[in-house]
């Protein structure tokens, strides 16, 4: 049966300067390049050979996959973008600093919108020049399915179409599939294959540039999970 | 209507070393990289955005594609590589220095080989180790169609099609693509788009790195081709 691979991306600019970051559009930092490029080579120790690659259209996720398909020297194997896998869009939050967010809502509020699984962050409005229905890359959805922020439980509701329609299909076809994304859609993907509560999801933590390996039986039930480390 | 954008990809660690490389997959040289962001940024100023981007299924075109787009912030567009974007299988003179196979051949042989239209170099069997028969990248084709050696006519061939069928209708679509491949393939199409003689295509060089740009009417008869410079 086929293994699928998830892996978050390495460190963002934003990470380093603590900000709420969701669907804005930041580069890799030094160290999130590393860490792209440490998975790539586990990968490659590892031995699994991929059929098909899927990443976000965020160039974090994007440029992560590159380093490590590149690293394990499979760069050549189809690839496929899709805002189903973009990390949690975080609504007004996006740009602010989290100490200070939590400076002005307080401690509880911050870790209500941070952690809870069904409560939206403030939301952006379409107007804003940092809405997602300002951005080319959107152009082409229907302006209701366009968020202006999103919980764990809006994102696990996008990312699962995919995973049905594309994923799925692939894996029980044999096939190996890659998936570089981000720590909240990668969540909601992992909450669905493991069948995780509503209430455990949230402490689920995933390590930025760790693969994190799946084996399968023929009805998709998880026999096999691996970490192959930083 | 759309736009089309041809890139060959900038230099590779066997054009440094004058080896004939055709599919064989060398990378980038420090100047190739150099040579796909100042493509990129020439984009940049020109402010074309892309609807699909397009490369073959060797590295050094893949990296020129993602350097070249992530200098223009659209590393997000829709990416599809095909064999057929490949540069002309060389057969096998893959891997030999080109001045030693002169000394060895004479300089006429390997001018033909080298600018002949229909003439194909010696074949590589498809038991060689080098031969494309022995690599994952092209298990699902029909081993009559991976090639031994390939003359521009039968590179031709292969590419058109896929222009055919994958190019020009997005263009016939208004959208506008970005195709990053190789001297050869890149020289088919460009016979093709410009209906240049078997005489005549093989006096045409394409720069490695710099990005020309096609207009055209709704037939696709080119109204405007632009070179943005090195």
């Amino acid at each position: 049966m086929a293994k699928l691979v998830l892996i978050r991306h390495g460190q963002s600019e934003w990470n380093l300067e603590n900000k709420f970051t969701g669907w804005h559009d930041v580069d890799l930092s030094e160290e999130g390049v590393q860490e792209a490029k440490n998975a790539g080579k586990k990968l490659k120790e590892s031995g699994i050979l991929f059929d098909q690659a899927y990443t976000s259209v965020l160039t974090r996720a994007i440029k992560t996959l590159h380093y490590a398909l590149e690293e394990c020297d499979q760069l050549w194997i189809p690839e496929e973008k899709t805002w189903r896998l973009n990390e949690r869009h975080y609504g007004a939050l996006q740009g602010l600093n989290k100490a200070e967010t939590a400076k002005k809502y307080g401690d509880d509020q911050v870790h209500i919108w941070r952690r809870s699984y069904d409560v939206l962050p403030p939301l952006l409005d379409p107007s804003d020049p940092e809405s997602a229905a300002q951005d080319r890359r959107y152009a082409d959805l229907d302006p209701r399915i366009v968020p202006g922020g999103e919980n764990l439980k809006v994102t696990l509701e996008r990312v699962i179409p995919f995973w049905e329609d594309e994923v799925a299909p692939k894996l029980l076809d044999g096939k190996n599939v890659i998936i570089a994304a981000h720590g909240n859609s990668l969540r909601a993907m992992t909450k669905y294959i493991e069948n995780i509560s509503d209430a455990d999801i949230m402490n689920l933590e995933m390590a930025t540039g760790e693969p994190v390996v799946y084996d399968f039986d023929d009805k998709l039930k998880v026999t096999n999970k691996e970490k192959l480390g930083k």
